[in-house]
């Protein structure tokens, strides 16, 4: 593997992982007063256009990366709304 | 400018933006407790290498949202630490 992806599959890994603790955080906790709504639905859509984005450009890490993103920030959502 | 750099600018805007409110809010809750530290530390491990990524496919919208986006997660962990 080219060392350009490897570093890019590892950067997506992290920025997508980080995403984990968060769910497991707020599951936990069953509160998520001191998340912004706002940032997780910028960052929903923004991921969203990553995707799009990656697609294009034919990045594979930039692809995997943001659609598992995308669907970790759609259950923080659910969360945020759920136990509001 | 490329319809695609377009698409990226736009994307990095709103991942980098959403963390915007994200400052705010913990800014003006001084609560930082339903954010999850691991989230922020490998979200800041990730933005840089993603920066790095960015740097050696050439991409500029990668670099610049990121690079924006590890001085917003750096606040945010300053913060976490400092509204303990």
């Amino acid at each position: 593997m080219d060392t350009i992806v490897l570093v890019g599959c590892i950067a997506g890994t992290l920025t997508t992982l980080s995403f984990v603790p968060q769910v497991m955080r707020s599951w936990k906790l069953r509160e998520t007063k001191d998340l912004s709504l706002a940032m997780l639905l910028l960052f929903a859509i923004g991921v969203l256009l990553w995707t799009v984005y990656g697609i294009w450009i034919g990045s594979l890490p930039i692809i995997a990366a943001n659609i598992i993103t995308f669907a970790l920030i759609l259950f923080l959502l659910w969360m945020k709304y759920r136990f509001h």
